[in-house]
């Protein structure tokens, strides 16, 4: 058995926990980060994503190593499609910013990159069993090793920016599913295809078959998806049948096909954890909560919960001062209800749920056509998408 | 059996059935309005009214009549609380418009006046049994006069503004319920009470308890209302009951009691006939759509579908036109569902649904946060609340 010390011990090389151990090390507090997972497996599971102009903007912090703007696309508008017809919500009209088209797996190699080079104690292969102590000054994370060798840290503080699947949560909310949860009746199903970009900005259609969002990843590769039952089998459609569902969602513009070299099925799910923190351990990310990914949430909602926890840790590990600490899980929850209800108010206005009601579908259209039709409306929906301000300066 | 003849035989002498025959009568068109209720009912029933500024702007037209301007009372905003905190949406400053309070029984007085004084051929106590010949150019209404006696009205066209029971509405749908409808969990209890007002606008509160709604009537008497269960029984409760009731949903105001001389449960329903309109009959105001009252919507809906169907009747009856009748269903639903969806996100954003889980609870306060922190959110709420901008050009 090892048992090392840190200052903090950051479970999950995902996002939130690499943006930590950066942020961190940038005020002189060493970091252990863990992950069960090898490095090209973090590096190479193809995921999605949207990020706000602020997330972009501390990104920047990492350096060199950020591509966000260079290899990753500005985005200044989407269109909402409905009724047969498109309609563009144009960002920087509206609130003055953007937001970048650039997968979280990019975000990783970034990240994992400027960490590496920055000398941070990153270990792959390690997985966390349970915390204990976090009632106490010096909470340990118990864990085995990539040789299956029992391994325990010792900290000040364990951070969990584990995932939705958490083993940190349970020191946190006292259980491992213990949360505030929604479903939806539906998923998506995604696909990757080789073929030139059907459109220049996403597009979310609403249409009598359900929802479809049209998006890409490169001159070369796109993303699309569309509404699904959460039961479907990815295998199931040929690719003619998938073009077919996809074309019929999104009326008026005829989409360029090319071989589907990828499907999956992505649930629904609204998740935020009782607790975000408890004596000293605290969630972040996806750990803490989950957003359908309608609203393009996610990621950015876990960067913004580590601005808001860095601060408290600089605060209480430098200065002896939990104030901020006792502030975190009220301050990073005003956003995340806040993200919460947006994901979920983009998922209702754009799908078409299986028990909808003719009422609920011309209400839907009405909801659409109002948002569309008025500048605020198109202001409302902006200022959400490309992200509420941050608490950067606190 | 009396058999008369009109251009247009309105049935229902409600806001929709008056205001359109003084709108035909300025055009030279003939009507005749009747009534299955007395004078004296229709002017002394009370019922609630918020009048958009639009709408005033139109009842201007009845000249000295109307006294909206000067009985009434401009409100340049409202308050929305929740969480313990108040938050006013300033309808001026976000889109330089008001609405008015003045209850819709002193519209109908100023309307009857208006009418009467002009020769309106104004019948009450007539009955309205159904109506024949919609696809003929000479439609019937069949009713039954004060007297008890047969009356049969032949007409250009007929008009059904005879609310939610309406008989016209299947000469235009085929039945007289068919239509879009949804049901609410809730309804309001709704007092009248000899006090002073508690607040100069309207609170529209959201509480652990459920909804209420502080309004005010005069400088003597205010209205109430608290979300309570449809079977409510209106009598269960004592005056001093009521008053906690109520105050336990404001909290933050001390309410100003005094005796409770009136007390009723209101029903939410939201409904759109199937059709508007069948060859030469249409519906308009509560015998096309009835929406929850938490928008305020129904008597500016009302208004709005006659501006729209007008301008049809006069260019079918004075030009031999059918082009506009043939718009009017879509230009009136237009309109229709935005304010079904309006009315509908009032009620679900302030209401407590008694299956609402916890996340359903946070993501709604999610919600009221996102709206008060965003001058566009409290806009698109404003310009919504205010009305949209009327088809008076058209």
């Amino acid at each position: 058995m090892t048992r090392i010390r840190t200052r903090v011990a950051i479970v999950g090389a995902g996002p939130a926990g690499l943006f930590l151990s950066h942020l961190l090390a940038g005020a002189g507090i060493e970091s252990i980060v863990i992950d069960n997972r090898t490095r090209e497996q973090i590096e190479t599971t193809i995921r999605a994503g949207i990020l706000e102009q602020g997330t972009v903007e501390v990104l920047d912090s990492i350096g060199e190593h950020s591509r966000a703007r260079t290899v990753g696309h500005r985005h200044d508008g989407i269109e909402l499609r409905f009724a047969g017809a498109g309609h563009r919500i144009d960002f920087q009209k509206h609130v003055g910013r953007s937001v970048w088209l650039y997968p979280q797996h990019e975000v990783l190699k970034d990240l994992l990159a400027a960490r590496t080079a920055a000398g941070q104690d990153i270990r792959f292969g390690v997985t966390a069993d349970h915390v204990e102590g976090a009632d106490t000054a010096t909470p340990v994370v118990f864990a085995t090793d990539a040789e299956g060798q029992p391994l325990e840290i010792e900290a000040d503080f364990v951070v969990g920016a584990d995932g939705s699947r958490s083993v940190v949560r349970a020191a946190v909310t006292g259980s491992s599913t213990g949360g505030y949860f929604r479903e939806y009746p539906f998923a998506w199903f995604g696909i990757l295809c080789e073929a030139p970009p059907s459109a220049d900005e996403l597009i979310y259609s609403n249409s009598p078959d359900g929802f479809a969002l049209i998006s890409q990843r490169s001159d070369t590769v796109q993303r699309m998806y569309f509404q699904c039952d959460p039961e479907a089998d990815p295998a199931a459609l040929s690719e003619e049948q998938l073009w077919e569902e996809l074309q019929k969602r999104v009326p008026g513009t005829t989409l360029k096909e090319g071989h589907i070299f990828q499907r999956d099925i992505l649930r629904f799910r609204s998740f935020v954890a009782h607790e975000l923190r408890h004596g000293r351990a605290a969630l972040v990310g996806d750990a803490a909560h989950t957003v359908p990914p309608t609203g393009a949430k996610g990621m950015n909602l876990a960067i913004a919960d580590v601005l808001v926890l860095n601060k408290a840790l600089q605060a209480l590990l430098l200065e002896g001062d939990e104030r901020l600490l006792d502030e975190y899980a009220e301050v990073a929850s005003q956003r995340i209800w806040k993200a919460q209800h947006f994901s979920w108010w983009m998922t209702s206005m754009l799908h078409v749920a299986p028990d909808a009601s003719d009422f609920d579908r011309r209400r839907q259209l009405g909801e659409l056509r109002t948002v569309v039709e008025s500048e605020a409306g198109q202001t409302y929906l902006a200022e959400a998408y490309t992200g509420w301000p941050l608490a950067v300066g606190l």
